[in-house]
């Protein structure tokens, strides 16, 4: 009989995570807000569940893939970790703040169920694919109990330590390093084309080149072209990440000049309407102030 | 009988280039300021020549590769255009900026000598293994004809059309997208120490998955270790050359935040006493800022 | 007979602020976290509440001067709106975030009691001279009532109108022109220091000239002999300050670099341990960076 | 019988300069690019000269208000130096770089001319009202001879000393300053708006308590009300002078961010065709970029 797992939250990137763990043998146990997202994957074997706390199976393993902070600290309340106890572990998978993990990982303790932090990177298609990279810190035994379940899920895991934040940190990290890239190839672009030149056949030369790796190939041809629909990831979810990153930096003391940038485009980008084009679109700002066209 | 190709200019670079042409079969003729630098390659068959203007033969062409825009301007004078004369080329390989390749290419066209803008992305090893990335711009028939030449030197040719800067332009940018994500890799890497993870495991986990290309990873090697030594590419070089970058932008009216930054990094190193350090040393700025210990 | 007006907060601020209210002829009812700073107040005619909510007559006014946003919304509770009743005024005089005051001002509208912000500038002196400045805003006859109150305090008042946030927008405005102009003073010392200028003869030439006023006079020849101690406003009431000038133009989608310029400045001090200067040591930063000596 | 002084560029500046030294007594020897500038003056007593080196006399004063480092390193040449000759002073009074007046102090000194650096802060109407603050660096000797025709032109004199360059650091930290107030006016202008407060009644508050001076006051209220014409000094002029800042804090290894925000919001604004508009018109940026309404 295959192992138990709860899993909370089937969005873009929950849905495709929850049926990589069916097709690799777990019993799921779904929530999610709406049911509708969970008919096909009961219909592939899955059990429904009525509230997210019921998910739960005694000393077993609850995953949560959940939009913000706040969801993830009212999911992971009381009664869920009360159903989960002892020996239990909620393996959490969203990208919230390391301030929010170490206050649930010291709430999870009392319980005696482990928090385990494991933010992954990757579009839903990577998600499809279970070509995620993991982060993952927190207890030990806890990590090595999840890990064929994390080999379901992704192509990598990167094991940060046992402080419960730290694979927040470094999934923020990651965040930012994107954003940061977006604004350095958007004030690029609009020093080529303002120079007569290509913007697509300067991405182009850098995709094969000294930067020939999957951020500066896709967003990059995403910026030269100004394309920025159908979204990814939308402004305000960015913008979001990068202030949780600005939150985090504030509270460890680091100043971060580079992320206020890119914070102020964002900042702009929702300033002018952009709600909903990916957040590559802070590349606007750029070409904007050097007062070049801009599609709209 | 062989062609005969000018070569002045032999540091770090032009001379693993130079020796790439005499293997490729071209008969060099080189100039140098110190003659102690060529020994080597006379003994491999190249010739000597006592002064720039002599390594040209009418018709022919003459490479450069030069140490700033004003060594270049002094040695591709009136007395070189005018051995070069009607059908030569000037291949001008320095990292120059694109207002100065403008002024030559006008002042050439008035000796109807071909003036190509052809600078390279590749340190020293680079250059040794014929591995260089070319950015080329200028007239096509010369284009044209240094296509085996350029072959000789690197591992791709990347071509921006006819506008003599256009090339120039590129490779600044180029040198300013490292110069940004070196920046964004010191200030995630200042974050990640001070919610106590390793520098390097972070720097490990961005060069295997979202950044999985040589900037990040050699750069981001050397941040983490706070290793700036031995120097590839040392901060007064790459001042200068964020100096054309923004020089560029004001040009051309493009407002470049992010070039302003690392600008200011990179004064605030030399500030320091930090002139004999890699230029990636800019990266120490955002860890002192954050009140981190650095090597001194 | 004269007015009884309840007072909470008998801080640096708050203590001779009361004692003016004293002087003018009010009957004040006072309460503080420690009754000590009451005892010279109430020899000299106050009264004292053994509770926040006890300071509050129903109909009267009471007068807030707190250290936070959070302290303030504990005092400001149901027990003291309840007592305070139809008619009663709070006239909040705390720096706190407009979303604070907007929140307040509904709950208040509840108890059909009127919000009033009233935040000030001037340091401790100004206020036991009664030489304050007065923003105001929130309901018309509400601050008709408390006139005759505010001329006690101040030598100057400034209306908003009735939105109960608008005062402290730009109280917060105010505080962020200061640490503004703090940071490029800093900036214009550290280059006139670094071309052998002394730092206190621009200050003097500055505070005579363009800029003869109180904020460039007393900033700037703090800033110039880096004179940060004693302090009349620490760094980390700054900080504060300049969080709620980021978190304000967030919400109102306003990107402002200068803001976080200062704000990297102010955490940069706390980096370095300089929670107990005045807040205009935010000007170590660019002499730091410019290699300048500092004082210990 | 009166002092001869000769007199070098009659613009906006130069015009009511000359003719409050006229005014005061002194007998004026004038040149100009366009003659018809100097008509009236010539009808008020003063002399004509055909060439810049021609209002020279062996051991007099000449004064140059120019527009430019370029136009005052050509008038300032071997021909003029040999005229003043042994004992004579140029009092240059343009806003030049420290550079260039080193450059030329030490030219000077070859013909035994002082070269006094005088630059001055305030628009046409102070000098036509003898009311400018004049900045002074240079021989000591020299500056006493010039003292009483400095007073004839201004209401105040600040001395830095002998180091030529110096008067021309503050008067450049001067102007840096100026901008600086007006980015930080810009955003907070920016900030009260959204939140719908009035932007010229924040600007009165500013301009009548902590900020009672005239940059605030005059540049405050036209930036409150987005008014940049009549243009008392244009874009292009404020971004060189901020570009004379740069350089200088380049040369002098000092990071100076805020400097370079406003570098950039001067070139956005050209980038905008905004080439006629006062340089307060970088306030645009800031409301721009919060997707505020600003008038074409």
């Amino acid at each position: 009989m295959s192992e138990l797992v709860g899993f909370i939250g089937l969005g873009h990137m929950g849905h495709p995570m929850a049926r990589n763990l069916i097709k690799a043998g777990y019993t799921l146990r779904l929530y999610n807000r709406t049911r509708a997202r969970a008919d096909d994957l009961i219909g592939e074997g899955a059990q429904w569940a009525n509230t997210p706390a019921d998910v739960a199976e005694p000393g077993h393993v609850v995953i949560t893939m959940l939009a913000s902070d706040s969801v993830l600290e009212s999911v992971a309340g009381d009664r869920l970790l009360e159903r989960l106890g002892p020996g239990g572990i909620h393996l959490s998978m969203s990208t919230v703040s390391p301030a929010t993990a170490r206050r649930l990982a010291q709430r999870h303790q009392q319980h005696r169920v482990s928090y385990l932090a494991a933010p992954v990177f990757g579009r839903p298609e990577a998600a499809a694919a279970a070509k995620l990279w993991i982060c993952l810190s927190g207890p030990l035994s806890a990590k090595e109990r999840v890990r064929p379940i994390l080999g379901a899920l992704g192509q990598g895991l990167f094991d940060f330590g046992e402080e419960p934040g730290a694979a927040n940190v470094v999934k923020l990290c990651g965040n930012f390093l994107i954003a940061a890239a977006n604004e350095a190839m958007a004030e690029a672009f609009a020093l080529a084309e303002k120079n007569g030149i290509e913007r697509a056949r300067v991405a182009e030369l850098l995709g094969q080149t000294l930067f020939a790796c999957p951020v500066y190939q896709g967003y990059g041809n995403a910026i030269a072209h100004h394309r920025y629909q159908p979204a990814g990831f939308k402004v305000p979810l960015g913008l979001k990440d990068v202030d949780l990153v600005l939150q985090t930096a504030a509270a460890s003391k680091v100043p971060m000049p580079l992320a206020n940038l890119v914070h102020d485009r964002l900042i702009g980008a929702l300033a002018k309407g952009r709600d909903d084009l990916d957040w590559s679109a802070l590349a606007l700002g750029a070409a904007e102030d050097a007062g070049l066209p801009t599609p709209k």
